[in-house]
Formats: C-alpha cells, structure tokens, sequence
C-alpha cells in the first residue's frame, strides 16, 4: 500500500497512489495538515520517510494488490482467493428531513409533520434499492442525527447519509434515481420536506482482463479454491488502474470485519495470497518480457 | 401551575403538586439539587419564595386548571374550548438493537446485522401502532442515537426511545405489547437482537364527570365554541385528581407549539379561557355551599 491510504489523519485517502498518478499534486500533498496543524511534509521528514525519488511519471508495466476482503463473502463461500475484476462505484449523499418539532403527547398522529417517520421509510427505501440491485448493489444508511432528539418531542428534523454503491455506473444512476424519489414521497407522506445533496462520487473500477486472467491462473496453478469478485472498498489498485493494466488478490477475514481491533486473518491464508501474488507478477514479467 | 411544573432545572417535573398531594415529601424536594448543585430549598430562599404555610394535607373543594392545549386540536377543529375529560396514560421505554459493525462497501447486503436498518423498522411500527389505536393512541420516537454513526459503515448499534400513549390503559397495555413484538420481529429479521426497557408509566387519568360538567356548561353559558378533548401533556391537575374533584380548560395556541420560542396563544382565546374558570369556579361555590 501506498502512504496514508487510509487517510485517517491526513485527508484525502490514497494520498500517495493519487499522487503517483497525477489526481493529486505532491507540493499539494505535502502541505496538508492534521487536525493539530502538522503538515504531511513534516510528519514524513520526522519519521525519516520523505524519500528523494520523483513521485509518479514514469511507465508502469503493470499493478498487482495483495489484500484482506474487508467483507465476508469469501469466508461464507469457503474461498481462499477472491479473484478482483474491479471495484464498486460510491456515491454519498447528504439528506435532511424538515418537520415540525411537536409535543409528542398533544400532537395527535394525523397533525403532525415527523421526519423521523420519514426517514425511517427512508432508511427502509435504500436498503430495499441494494436489494433490487444485486448481485452488487449496496445501500447503507451509517449516520443519522436527530433533533431535537428528546424522548418526548417529534423529531422536527433528520439528517442523514446515503451511501450507495455497484459495479455498473449505469446501475448506480438509477438507484440515485430511485433514493430520490423515495425520500420525497416519504417526506411529502408526513408532511416533510426533502433535500438530497451528492457529496462523493467515484465510478465504478474494472480491472484490465489480462491481470485478472493472470490472478485466475495463479490461483488454479497453486490449487487454491478461488471466485471472482468485486471489491467494495477503496484501494490504490483503483488509482493505479487508470495509468496501467492492474488487478487485486483477496484473501479471507474472520467475519468480514476490518478497521476493527477484533481484524483477524489466518496465516495460511495471507500466505496463499502471497503466493498468488508472487506467481502472477513472475508471469506477467515472463509475458512482458 | 404549582412550583416546578416543567421540570426542567430541577427534576421530578410537577414537583410541587407532587409534594402537595404526598406523591413527593417536601423534606426530599428541598433537597433536590441543579447541575450546579443548588438545592430547591436554597433556590426558593434566595428569591423569597419559601413560605411558611404547610404543603398539603388540607381537603381541596375541588380543583380547576387553565392551560394552552399544547398540541393543534383546537386550532385544526376551529373551537375555542377544550373540556378536558382526563389525560393520556404514558409509558416510555429504551430500545436498544444490536447488529454487527461492517464496511458498507464490502458487506453484501444478505450478510449484513444492520442494526440501522431493524431501528428504522420499528420507528414505522411505533408510528402504525399508534394510528390503529385511535383517536386517541400516539407513538413517537423522538430520540435515536446510531453507533459508530459514520457514513460508510452498516450500524452496528441503535438505541432509541419510544414514547407510548393512550387514554385507556388497557389499550395501552397493547400498544406495547405490540411495540415489543415489532421491535423483537424486525431486530430478528436484520439478524440483530433487541431489548426492550421500561423506563416510565404513568396510567391514564380520568377527570371527575362532575367538573367536566361544570367546564363543559360554563362554556356553553359564555356561548364558546368548544369540545371534549385529552391532555397528551402533563399537568399539575393529574396528580391533584387524585385527592380532589378536578378538570382543566384548555384554549388554542397557535400550530399547537409549545415550549419554544415561538409558543403563542390569542389574548381573547385566553380571556375566553380566564372566564370559563371564573364561572365554574363561581359555579361549583354555589353547589359546594
């Protein structure tokens, strides 16, 4: 991986794979700042990490990203190498709900104007949407505030994110589409206003064919139980794949669950994904020579 | 209104008509202490307000209440009146669903705990539980709290409360054991679990049919327009109903808001409501006598 891929904190995420290839500037990178004012630059001379080689430009033969799934796909398949032919594409939007702040007791149900009520039907829409969308669709609600959240007042405002994710640009469109249209029918349904405003959005990413044949290969060579499969997660690899032919390796993790203390992979696992990783780059270099 | 009805520096609410009626002890009250730590006895000495006379235990003739409606009923049925029969029991209680943390982007949605989603669920159950008891059920949840409550990750923890009322405690007494099951079924159905805490119930109270009479006429004798309605709020005449003939008289504000800075009420509606007390005041003197 490549620094600050998570962006934890330092913002944005894959700082250095979208400055190896150009998304970003390096004077530009080097100059952002933590929430204590610390500057990349300066986090990376401390620690003795500012290197003195020029940052991208220069032809790459090819990318290969050995990583954990990060989901639980293949643990519930009993797979140990997912063969990655892309990455999802990822919109997030910012929605908020307008009602009326009102006495949950004297307000009778026909009066009132709950965005809570709304954006619980909102909340049921996005997760019915992913499942309209498979087999790659994913609609998660993550965050939500509520005011003025008192146990005895109904809501008079909600806000929310959506974030909403598939393979297919086209497909993700119209589950925008569709997340639109239900959060102003369920806000006109409880006498509420809607506002959807899309924050993010990166499209979808499919990895060159002939990396992911080679993936494939390496995988049936070293008799792996291996499948295809999309990554839902950002990784350098998707940078990467705009300026060279790229592909990724997964491998399994305890329950899906990573960013998490409780992170878990099994060794024999991690070194299948090595393998793999090790075989398919001495076979693109056989090829490309 | 009696010393600290609404509760909100010093908590019980109705503090004074609590200790009145021997719900409270005065000596408890006293004590009762602010976020600062200044104690309601202190508070009450420092503006001169502590006086000299018992709390309690004298028989009470009978007891009237005047109060803006607090909810929109009036207003929305075009009366200037409420002969308030009696008040709405309440339960409240804390709902926690327990999911599973996990990446939005690579959880497929059939492998997901959504705890978020489950929560959402039961909001529209709350909400249709109380439309079938009608007229006079309500349902509100009015406080949510989603944890981590980030964007890009499935929830894996929503807590939030549930505000439950009706005029009839057995109606009520339904009402959650409709809640409990909705919140038991849909928790399930995410692969998550519930809990379901009790934490306050207030049964239902019913005003004397004598001094509702006595409101009801007096309107009629000043040519009012008005009507039968039920507090869904708290008031001093719920605990003073225990010891003594009691109703109240509701009058209009307006949007039905209250507790907010935008709480208005029509100065000859208040009036109106003024002289309904004075005549069933003056009324029941003469029957009392």
């Amino acid at each position: 991986m490549c620094t600050n891929v998570e962006g934890s904190r330092f913002t944005p995420v894959l700082m250095g794979s979208g400055a190896f290839i150009g998304e970003f500037t390096l004077a530009a990178m080097l100059e952002r700042a933590d929430t204590d004012g610390i500057k990349v630059g300066d986090a990376l001379k401390q620690i003795g990490y500012q290197g003195a080689e020029p940052v991208g430009g220069r032809p790459v033969g090819a990318y290969f990203e050995a990583h954990i799934e990060q989901g639980p796909i293949l643990e519930d398949e009993r797979k140990v190498i997912g063969v990655v032919v892309g990455a999802l594409g990822l919109r997030w939007y910012d929605v908020v709900i307008s009602g009326q702040d009102a006495h949950a007791g004297p307000t009778p149900m026909r009066l009132r104007k709950d965005a809570m009520v709304a954006a619980a039907n909102a909340v049921i829409e996005v997760n019915a949407i992913a499942q309209r969308f498979q087999p790659n669709g994913r609609g998660t609600v993550g965050f939500m505030q509520v005011k003025p959240n008192s146990r005895n007042v109904v809501p008079g405002e909600v806000r929310f994110s959506v974030d909403l994710r598939h393979a297919e640009d086209g497909e993700l469109e119209r589950m925008e589409q569709e997340m639109r249209a239900a959060c102003e029918r369920h806000a006109k349904a409880q006498n509420c206003t809607a506002s959807v405003e899309r924050v993010a959005n990166y499209p979808a990413c499919k990895f060159d064919s002939g990396c992911v044949s080679g993936v494939r290969n390496a995988a049936a060579r070293l008799g792996l139980a291996h499948m295809e499969i999309v990554s839902g997660a950002g990784h350098d690899a998707i940078y990467m794949a705009r300026v060279c032919p790229t592909s990724m390796i997964f491998v399994p993790c305890e329950g899906g669950i990573s960013h998490n203390e409780i992170e878990n992979a099994k060794p024999e696992d991690l070194a299948a994904g090595c393998n793999v990783l090790l075989n398919v780059i001495l076979e693109r270099a056989r090829v490309g020579a």
